[in-house]
């Protein structure tokens, strides 16, 4: 039986710690310490019908990393569509030229009809409002790691989750996720009318998890785990919200002087990136680049690891990684970014 | 001296059933059972000046499949060309990057005219209204397989070519190709207006080919061994003909009653891609989708063996194969599509 | 510490002959009679944020020859710029994902404020008005090897820059790249309004070289060793003197009237391309196609070795390259071109 990967409903706690692990096994060759040629021959079929920079190089990068090759298609448009060329057809056309696919979409549901008609194992890349699995377990797996680190655990940990938690697709597919495991403290603070919707509180709640509802970041916490932080998706906004909306308050932002009034030296601050950096956006504050707990740079370079493992699941060689990898021999950093911290 | 794949009319018998019987070589390839490398350290220029993804990501993977990179260029405009550069500069220069050219174009005669300036081998990917001339291969090797398993064979067979005759290049190069063989049956059916050019009728009846023309498709047919059906294609009409156009009538229409009423169970239904599934379109009906005699997914299937023979005898590796190939390692499904039938 | 190679203005004489030397050892790969692996494992980002196919396939195609894997991306816009991102932030995520970026960008200055945030070395690829310093280096790189050829020598040497000297960054790197080599004669031919910036007449001269100018290319010259042409790049001009602009008149063409006239049998040819074909155009013309002095061709195969050598330093790998190289196995012909000299 083909397996696809469309959406976190469909990820038991089982398969999401298996993908968890096969993360941790591929580290060394995700941080370019090791390669592996275990998907010589194989071809990716990176399909994006909606421009995303990120997610599509990761993917690419991801499944080069394992030694396959990848053929990227970008753009608005898909000529064969617009013929009048069926989800169906496209579908079973490609899975005849790849191994795997990866595909986003404006539309939300596209990529589950896409997936339907094919054997070929497919990613969901993102569908519009809809689902973007890869980015909540590479969430997932960032919190897992800086915990390792730090010598904690998910059990009993406090997140504040923050931002548009109403468009944040991230936020929903991360809450899911994290309500499969043990009981934990999850604390919600969104500007008026980006409210998390009742729906997902209601099932991290009756999975035994504690949710809070806050009006405002000035407000007091307890020490914080993890501050998940995100972006004001004005792109999904309905017209009359637009017209209504007049910008994120101060009193929403998190940056140095929220960290030092609320935080610990381990409490973490994540963002599923891009951040918006325009000084009206109010988004995650710059000023805390460089910043140990600034931890969105280590949790976007965990996407090749959770990518990897994704890819290596789907197509069942996770146990040849092992035996098939030898050393890097080209120049590598010890720190990717200028400003990474020691951690 | 240096092979491109300009046109069919270049092509003799002979070098037809060679890239065949290499496309029959290369087969478990293709289908991923295993891989090769002959082509390592090789680059693919693939240069789309038009969009057809389809036909773009056939010919990446089928070059990465013989363990070549691949290098696309995509979009309407080419940047060098819209400062003035001629076909002739842009053909040499791109010739110092790469081991083969891929070149699909709006206009007719520009893949050739880039041609003439290089040794380095260039293949018609298609030229506008002109040629396209490895989906005329694949088609035939599409029949030619199919008849294999069948028990049939070309000579004496009974073909249905069906649709836009007139506008539809696929099938002006298929019959070209098809009338190098031994004598065979072939009608053509197309609504007013779109009959197949004369002097294609003329040049296959002159090798010995019976030609039939009927007015439509509810008509008396003998059993039919392949019907080919083509898209009406709009965009190239003439501003009248797109005036008067109405559509096309059910009476053209290839289904499921249609088979079950002039065919065989060992009669196949092909058509080039994309099909047209608006139900106004009046294409190939998707009510034969899961029907074994549907080969449309086989034969868009068949675009990488035959565009890895077109390669791998361009580049003289076709002996190599061979002696370089090993087992896949990764997970194939057993059946590509979820309604593939067993045949 | 990381290199990056974002201006000709940071290379010292030693670096450039060490990039010069290691493009030499690695001719035999960048004309596809041997291949090599030493990259194999690693992924090159090639940002194009700005269209320019023939830059961005050499860089492609020369990261493939050393086994590498490349992810591109292209157009004008970059999705999460659009949302606000910083280049900062751009920087650090790609940095994650790839092992060497290169990077083109319409606004001068951006591609330096990328590389500030990555330890990943970091190619200018061109920022608009600003630097393209892979250009330069094939440039100097193919005046060396022609004089290797030819029996010369730089030192001495005499160099006609003719064109639109004002715009074409091409020779503005490439003059500088020359001034750290020995006295020279260097002649300046440019249409009026479109000479060479006094900054760099006076740094060439402060460095011992010899500079004069023309007003016309209808005037008596020594023999030359070379004649640098460049198209006039209208796209740069301001709004006046775009209205003013009626067009390059014939006497500032370089074609084979004026070769006869002034230059010797072992004159050599350069343009950096495109060129433009246009007659009303007055580019390089033509009529010197097949002629063995004009080198444009060779220069541009020349992109490739320099672009290896490049990604060779930069990655540490040049010293491996040696040891890992085996025979190409596909068909090569003796010439790329079908008008390329013997030479």
């Amino acid at each position: 039986m083909t397996s696809h990967l469309l959406s976190v409903d469909s990820l038991s706690r089982e398969r999401v710690e298996h993908l968890l692990r096969v993360a941790r096994r591929v580290e060394p060759i995700a941080q370019r310490r090791q390669i592996t040629r275990v998907l010589e021959g194989a071809v990716l079929g990176n399909l994006f019908f909606e421009a995303s920079t990120r997610t599509r190089v990761s993917f690419n990068a991801a499944f080069c990393r394992l030694g396959g090759s990848v053929c990227d298609t970008t753009g608005f448009t898909f000529s064969s569509m617009a013929k009048g060329e069926s989800l169906y057809d496209t579908s079973r056309v490609m899975s005849g030229y790849v191994d795997a696919i990866v595909m986003r979409h404006p539309e939300q549901g596209s990529v589950s009809e896409f997936a339907q008609a094919t054997n070929v194992p497919v990613i969901n890349g993102g569908d519009g409002p809809g689902e973007h699995p890869s980015q909540a377990l590479l969430d997932l797996y960032t919190i897992d790691k800086e915990f390792s680190r730090l010598g904690k655990s998910l059990a009993g940990a406090h997140l504040l989750l923050t931002g548009d938690l109403k468009f944040g697709r991230t936020v929903h597919s991360l809450i899911k996720l994290l309500s499969l495991f043990d009981p934990m403290h999850i604390t919600l603070v969104s500007p008026p009318g980006l409210e998390m919707p009742d729906h997902l509180i209601d099932l991290v709640v009756s999975r035994g998890h504690r949710i809070e509802q806050r009006q405002s970041l000035a407000s007091d916490f307890r020490d914080l785990d993890v501050i998940y932080t995100t972006r004001i998706q004005k792109e999904r906004f309905t017209e009359e919200m637009s017209e209504n909306f007049t910008g994120v308050s101060r009193e929403f932002i998190v940056d140095r002087a929220f960290m030092n009034r609320h935080c610990a030296q381990d409490t973490i601050v994540m963002h599923p990136l891009p951040r918006d950096s325009r000084p009206e956006a109010n988004d995650l504050d710059p000023d805390l680049n460089g910043d140990p707990r600034l931890a969105i740079f280590r949790q976007t370079d965990n996407g090749i690891p959770i990518r990897m493992a994704i890819f290596a699941t789907l197509l069942g060689v996770e146990e040849l990684i092992e035996r098939d990898r030898r050393d890097v021999r080209w120049f590598v950093p010890e720190k990717i970014g200028v400003d990474d911290a020691d951690c």
